[in-house]
C-alpha cells in the first residue's frame, strides 16, 4: 500500500465502460522528509476524498475488492483509507499538508 | 493507473498470434511539473488513440478485461481512457501537450 | 520480498471495512551501505512489530495469507517476519538500528 | 509491455525444472532519447530472436501464455514480439541499434 | 526475472509459519557496466545458493510453483537458478564476482 497526497483529478469521456461514475484521482506518493515526487499515480475513489488530503491506494485484487464490483473491470488501483495522521520517523504527518502548515509544521518535521 | 502522453507507434511482423490486430502504443508517463520521462511503457490501443494524445493505462487483469479477450492473451497493458483535462497540483493538463501550447500554457503550468 | 525498517504508523478512520483492527505500519526499504531511502511503504501487521524493528514485507496474494481473511480484502501488503539479524555483503545488520548503535556498529558496516 | 534491446543471454545448469530448453536472454529497456539503461530484465523467448535485436517483453500471465506450459512455471517474463521499427517522439527506432548506425541514424535520432 | 548476486542472509524467528525451514537470501540486482546498486531484495532458496553466487529471481506465481507448496504460501519471491556465466552487451559474467576477479577481468569487462 501507498502513502500519498491526492494532488488533482482526471476527467475522461472516452474510456473503459467499466469506469463510468468513478472519479480519478491523481495522488502523489509520500516521500520520508517531506520531499516532493515527480511521480503520480491514478487510482479511483470508492470514498469521496477531497484535493489535498493523505490517503491510502493500493493495486489489483485489493483496488477491485475497494470497489466491489467483481473482477471484471478495466481499472487496477483505488484509495481504500483517508489518513487522520501519521508519525513517521519523529515526524508527524497530518490529514493534509494544509493542515501542517496551519499548525506551524513543516512537512516531514515533527510538530 | 497511469497518467501518460502517447509519444509513438511500434510494429512487429514477427510476434504472439495475440498481438494480431492490436495497435502498439508508446506511452511516456506523466511527472509532474511538467518534466520529461525516460522511460516508456508500451500499451495495446481498444479505444483508437492518437499521438500525442493524453491517456490512462493500466496492467494486468483489467487490461485483459479491457481488450475482452478473456485471460489467454500475450500481452498486460492497455489504454482505457483519454484523458479531456485534468488539474493536477494547481496546473492544468490539457488533452494533448499540442493543447498547452496553443493556449499559451506551459505543460505543467496553470492556464 | 523486501527487507526494511518499521519507521512509523498510520491511523485512518474512513476506511475499507476489511482495514478495521489492522495496524497500518510505515517501511522504508534497506539499502546496501546504510543509505536513507525516501521512499516508504505501508504494511498492514498481523505479527505485532515495534517502530524501529527490521522486518520483511510480502505484497499480493502472500499478503493476503499472512494475514488469514481470503481473497477479498482492500490491502496489498503485510509484515511476515521480524528479522533477528543479517548479514549482507559483508556488514552485520541488527533487530534494529538502535542495536547497531548501541553496539558501536555504523549501519551496513561489520560489527 | 516494455520495449528493450536484447543485450545478451544467460547459461544456468542448476534451475528450476521448467526452466529446461529456455532460452535466457538479457532485455536493456528503452530509454527515450537513446539514452543506456543500467538496469536489465532476464526474459524466456519462445520467438528465436538474436543479440541486439529490438523486443517487447511481458510479465506474468502474458508470460505464461505466450510460452503455451500452463499455469505452472518457475519464470515470469517473456519475448512476445519482434520489433519492425517504431516512431518515438519523431524518432526512428530501427530493428537494432546497429540498422541505426548503419543508416546514419544516430539512437533516438529521426533518420 | 531479475539476475543478482547473492550478498546475504537474512534470519528470522518470529514469522509467517509458511517461511519455517526456508533459507532467506538478500540478492543484489545486477547492474550493466557492473555498478553496485543499493536495493536488495529477499527470495526464498529451494536451491543452495552460497553467498556470492549470481541467480535468477522470480516473483508470485512462479515463486510459490518453484517452491511447489500451492498457493497458501506467505512468501513471493524465489531464486530458480544458478548462473553458469553471461554474455552482456559484450561482458562476461562469471558464476560468482570472485571468480571474475580471479579470472583478471574486471566485472562488467570482456574477458
Amino acid at each position: 500500500m501507498l502513502l500519498g497526497t491526492v494532488v488533482g483529478q482526471v476527467w475522461a469521456t472516452r474510456k473503459e465502460a467499466t469506469l463510468n461514475g468513478l472519479r480519478l484521482l491523481v495522488i502523489q506518493p509520500y516521500l520520508k522528509g517531506g520531499g516532493d515526487s515527480a511521480e503520480t499515480i491514478v487510482a479511483v475513489d470508492p470514498i469521496g476524498v477531497d484535493v489535498g488530503e493523505r490517503v491510502l491506494v493500493v493495486y489489483g485484487r485489493a483496488a477491485r475488492h475497494a470497489i466491489g464490483r467483481g473482477h471484471d473491470i478495466g481499472f487496477q488501483s483505488a484509495i481504500v483509507a483517508v489518513v487522520d495522521g501519521a508519525e513517521i520517523a519523529g515526524d508527524s504527518v497530518g490529514q493534509t499538508a494544509e493542515t501542517d502548515r496551519r499548525s506551524g509544521a513543516k512537512p516531514g518535521r515533527k510538530t
